[in-house]
């Protein structure tokens, strides 16, 4: 415990001022320097437990004084994940950009909220020029969008939009006396789009699961049989999240097939590219995405291939006005219309949310320091390193791709111990798979050298999911994670 | 435009960091030091069509050099709104906490994914002990929580709790079948109650609006005759926000009748506290949230009065497992169960959402810097001030209280300009007040002197809503706003 209890909120402004540039000087030092370092471990594990003995995580009634709070930073970097780390594969996110750090800070000082013009201007207008040239990238010429904080928010305005397309009076008179509304979604989909049926008031079992391919893409005839099924049942098809890089394999659905089964039947069609959105910005690999600029909407997490920090997901419409018509209330303490400037900027009258951290700005920086240019590369160089990943694996007799072609950067494959290489592929074969990879993944977990996911998906047993987007990561990393793998899996 | 296009996000690692550097010293002078000046404007404002001339917010092709990215920053200091100002009241957030600042940075450049321990660890821990804190200030003893992306989502968190909670099949089934759910808030509920009941299915007509009495407090008796009128329309009463704080007058609702209702007929209730939960933290103040922890469950925005930069909401439930009862579905590719450590801290687990900004740290920063003796201090501030406000208020002639008694930090009031002084208080005198005030306003938001919001509220016409929650305020502070408005306000 502290040695010195105290006062410490009544610090001098000077010792305030201290106390944050020595945070930041940390925060250099620790993260933004420590993160270059391949030889900095990519996290120091300690369980839950562990991290109780080692950390005062209680709060008291006296304040702590400078020193110890400056020890308790110290721990927090000590015990925290380099997700900036060029060998952090664990999840869709990461390559910590200086531009999305600068801007960062700059919007935590400002601390302005993102419902009005008025307090928040710069950010606003950041906002709008950000959305709309992402509404170019996907082709939407009359568009509109929104911040939100995350994919499965994104997702979720789009459901909710849906049901207001169709049936505006369910504002007012929420859905008593309406049909079932069904929604669609692949077998690879996210999860969000189940969750979000939920809170939608449909129930899960009111979202079909349509089958997938054995590359991981909804097959547009199944998409058609259950809209067909769902007619016959009385039932009213309403919205079908169709993916951009799924979250597992990485694939992307047919978007042209779906688009033309959603008009055909009047569907509201959702692609949910908070992944895949990203390939939109490489000449080389946008035509993953073709027909996107069908879709009515589109979800898109910048902080994921984009490398923005935490959050920075991006919900846009083909239409424009959308969002006042589902969202818009009357509400005169925020959003009055006798303001002195065009209250169309008021951005906050269309959402859900009313106190909204401002995520556009940092995001805008990093476009102006890059350019399109700059974001194409980062794109074009994680596909590379996860095509030379891709080729190693097909080279090395010790790994086996769970999919032949992957089509974005993540890699599913299968590492062989010397102990089931050659024995038949049967029930046991991979319950033992399913125990080994896990068994790898943590002891690399434990020495810290690199971190990287695993799951099992449908019918396929347990696989090392590696995902691929730090553009500072190179051939020599995608190597290393191959020979780090054999190195703590040669004795299973 | 810029001097030197180019591709600057190939800078080097050095020049990356003198460009965090560089934007940190700004972040340190214009905003941190900036706002402890009085004499620095609250905000120098343009509309949106100057700010469109004074700021290039085109993205391009091509990056900026760093000259240019600087000078951007600099523009977008020059023209945001200081929100940790003393003399900025236009919302209920602001203060520019020191710690919360740090806290801030160090959430950023760490960058982790709030979902699972294994990539946030310190991130994690430290939600569970600011939430266990939280927890025993609501006086929920068997109680869980967790951190939103504000208060709208928190409360809309509690109201799918309500459903889940008594009609559990509706979690897969949806809400098909069942009579109509009627959630209750009061006339001065903040709007995402409303909100709410159109995402989850009911519609706004399904929000029955509960009548206040005079000093905006929900009046027991009107709710418990809106119950039985529910039920003898065969609907079922399912939710009802009560409010700790209300946006515009500050009330609190009573908070012990309420339960007494609900517990009788079965109905979940919801304290809205986003505003008012932070009473708690003062001993001369918790009496005005007497019976909160009778609610099952309830929103705090420590963003507000605690002045945690945004965002940073919190959502307390009463028993806890709730979470995992309402979200928890099986997410193999995130929440895996052999992992080599206790996964109930995984706390995205039993969430909305997926992809999540950690929010807790930063509080958990300022908790320990100042102990709850700091906040303390910062609530009993804030409420001297509000007092002291109040007073002059009464003393001057030039102006009127719209309700008596405030309770809490809203100061509601008229400015009567000599031009009405002593008039009768028809339509004609209230229409031409609703004008001037509006004008007033304006003009020192235009001479960047002080910022402070308006509106009406149900019949009473508009007046200005001071809300005093920066402890940096002082007595001059409020002298200064009086002094302000007469200057604006004595030729109207």
């Amino acid at each position: 415990m502290s040695s010195k209890q105290g006062a410490p909120s009544l610090a001098s402004a000077d010792e305030q001022d201290k106390f944050i540039t020595d945070v930041f000087e940390m925060c250099m030092k620790r993260v933004v320097q420590g993160t270059r370092d391949r030889n900095t471990p990519v996290v120091n594990f300690k369980t839950p437990e562990e991290l109780k003995e080692l950390v005062d995580f209680d709060l008291t009634t006296d304040g702590n004084h400078r020193e110890d709070l400056l020890s308790l930073c110290e721990k927090v970097f000590d015990y925290s994940v380099l997700t900036g780390h060029p060998r952090f594969f664990n999840q869709q996110y990461g390559g910590l950009d200086s531009y999305g750090v600068a801007g960062s800070f700059i919007t935590d000082v400002i601390n302005a909220n993102g419902h009005t013009f008025e307090i928040a201007p710069m950010f606003l207008m950041t906002e709008v020029a950000v959305l709309e040239h992402m509404l170019k990238f996907v082709g939407y010429t009359n568009g509109e969008g929104t911040f939100c904080p995350g994919g499965s928010y994104s997702n979720f305005l789009s459901m909710n939009m849906a049901r207001l397309w169709k049936f505006p009076e369910t504002k007012s008179t929420g859905i008593y006396g309406l049909p079932k509304l069904v929604s669609f979604c692949s077998e690879q989909a996210h999860y969000s789009a189940k969750k979000n049926s939920t809170f939608l008031g449909y129930g899960t079992d009111n979202c079909w699961v349509v089958k997938c391919d054995d590359r991981g893409k909804m097959i547009p005839e199944e998409f058609e049989k259950l809209v067909l099924k769902c007619k016959d049942e009385g039932s009213v098809p309403l919205f079908v999240t169709a993916t951009a890089g799924t979250t597992v394999l990485g694939s992307f659905d047919p978007f042209n097939e779906i688009a033309a089964i959603c008009s055909k039947h009047k569907i509201w069609m959702h692609v949910d590219a908070a992944w895949g959105g990203s390939a939109l910005l490489s000449k080389k690999y946008k035509h993953l995405c073709d027909g996107v600029h069908k879709a009515d909407s589109l979800a898109w997490n910048a902080h994921k291939m984009m490398q923005a920090p935490l959050q920075c997901s991006v919900v846009l419409f083909k239409e424009k006005g959308s969002l006042e018509r589902a969202h818009s209330l009357n509400v005169p303490y925020l959003f009055q219309s006798d303001k002195p400037y065009d209250v169309k900027y008021d951005l906050g009258r269309n959402l859900l949310q009313c106190s909204r951290k401002c995520d556009a700005l940092k995001l805008w920086l990093m476009w102006k320091a890059k350019g399109d240019a700059g974001f194409e590369r980062q794109v074009d160089q994680a596909m590379a390193n996860a095509q030379y990943l891709t080729e190693q694996i097909r080279k090395r007799p010790e790994f086996e791709l769970v999919i032949p072609h992957p089509e974005y950067t993540n890699v599913p494959f299968w590492y062989i111990p010397p102990s089931l290489k050659g024995k038949e592929k049967n029930e046991d074969y991979f319950k033992q798979l399913a125990s080994i990879i896990p068994t790898i993944k943590t002891r690399m977990q434990k020495s810290g050298t690199l971190l990287v996911g695993y799951t099992p998906v449908g019918k396929i047993p347990t696989f090392f999911r590696m995902t691929v987007m730090n553009d500072k990561a190179n051939f020599s990393d995608m190597d290393f994670v191959l020979d780090e793998i054999v190195k703590n899996g040669k004795d299973l």
